[in-house]
């Protein structure tokens, strides 16, 4: 099931949405009783998702505004930095990559986990503001998003993909200068609207995110282009490693990291300007496209 | 006024605390109207403050339980990486700095910022899990924190005081083995129980932040005695720089850093072993004590 968050006649509602049709079906009318936001509704995803029936012919997309899946997560976003290996490759040569001291460092050996603000939050559609005399150094990087479900502490890999409860897109913006000149990268990151998310989340019996093509294009130039199989640390790894000693809370969102293509992986950069539109496609997850729109200077 | 987050009669409720008399008045009493939680009257705090009365006989400390002043932060907490000289060079020494790669580069020419998961959060007096199994090198870090009131975007130094309702004390505890293996800092300082906060918070006006005593002790040890007049980068240049792009959210809570003595620092380090207490002191501040305490294998 692909459930949305969308803004329709004023209210926030949830709704499973049939892309193919262009038709979006009301949660709350679906089930025949109130649904909260998507947040609330995560624990309890595995049986919604087997007792909601489409009935009727819901509503046309042109009707809504879609919003990003959660809005505002609960807490800060997780990213997972270099992991994939053609990446870290580019990252470290490009000069920007404060992890690694030399090229021979550049395949990270533990998992890389930083944090985005959730007020970053952006929809499909949303634009990407330039931060004019903040940052002049803009890029993309297209991630898949794990989303957890039930969550909890100390989550063996053999379990790991029964606490996920869906997947979605994530653009993990980042101003190259701001990360580097602050070693960690949480500032980078985080500049408003740093994180376009969607278009919705897939819940997990549709997806196999072992074997997904993510690919993202600046404009109509195709930068990335691989799958997730070849991620360093695959998902199972990551849930481990995040809640052996934190533990993981529904709704929590892990965007696994970005594939080789990024701005900063070409001679010279190719950073994002005004105008620039970004987006990304993942196999079954539909598409995430934002345009770069100057912010007030 | 030090504003206290209490659990009193089974309720959750904020009122205002004379250490020096052992009582609390509870704010909706001093206020004649129902009062939300410390978060939600963040925004108001000026005109709570001044409206404020102390009246009748309150009730005894021993009669609540003291909680952290923000028991769950809206979104992680923002801490500042070695952001007084001594520390940031013992740190580099110590081996454990993923973001030094000589001892030249031991001193941050930007703020070093990365989160803390707002769940970490305790209170005064509440236990320091011990994470058997998944760290051995757990190490505290007493820090001054700054609560935002207001907030906004692009604020200016000379404005950035005005945007801080008040101050609290925070311990950064870490793991520094996952710090170090990790690069980014966030998994390392994320682990449930790792951000002891309170015991209070103190509004603006009773606080000289550029000149506050900060002593931590480990047992009868004392570690740490430094005063906040040696930070690297003071309270506004951390307000100037998180604000340029991110907006600040009423209740973002920085750490501003640690200083020198922490574990680390020591030859051999001097890490937390479970029974240790750990105990922080800031000028006007009042005292955070949190015993370490072996967590279930």
């Amino acid at each position: 099931m692909k459930l949305v968050t969308i803004t329709y006649r004023g209210n926030r509602k949830v709704g499973a949405i049939r892309p193919e049709l262009g038709r979006i079906w009301l949660l709350e009318q679906m089930l025949g009783r109130p649904v909260g936001d998507m947040l609330s509704i995560i624990p309890e995803l595995d049986t919604i998702a087997k007792a909601a029936r489409f009935a009727g012919e819901g509503i046309a997309v042109s009707e809504v505004r879609i919003e990003a899946p959660i809005p505002r997560p609960a807490r800060n976003v997780f990213c997972v930095g270099k992991n994939y290996h053609e990446h870290a490759k580019e990252f470290a040569r490009s000069g920007f990559d404060s992890s690694a001291s030399s090229a021979a460092d550049a395949i990270p050996a533990a998992p890389i986990v930083f944090t985005k603000a959730p007020e970053c939050v952006i929809a499909d559609g949303d634009d990407i503001l330039y931060p004019t005399g903040v940052s002049d150094s803009l890029d993309y990087e297209a991630e898949l998003a794990v989303v957890i479900g039930r969550g909890g502490k100390g989550i063996a890999k053999a379990d790991a993909y029964g606490q996920v409860c869906g997947y979605t897109i994530v653009n993990d913006v980042t101003a190259r200068d701001l990360q580097a000149r602050h070693k960690q990268w949480f500032i980078g990151k985080s500049l408003d609207t740093f994180c376009p998310m969607g278009p919705w989340l897939v819940t997990a019996d549709e997806v196999e995110p072992e074997n997904l093509r993510v690919r993202c294009w600046v404009n109509d130039e195709l930068r990335q282009d691989a799958n997730t199989r070849d991620l360093i640390f695959d998902i199972p790894t990551l849930i481990e490693t995040l809640s052996a000693g934190m533990t993981l809370q529904p709704g929590d969102v892990i965007a696994t990291g970005t594939p080789v293509g990024v701005g900063i992986g070409f001679t010279p950069p190719k950073f994002l300007r005004p105008g620039d539109r970004v987006m990304i496609e993942i196999d079954g997850l539909g598409r995430l496209s934002n345009r770069v729109r100057q912010d007030k200077a």
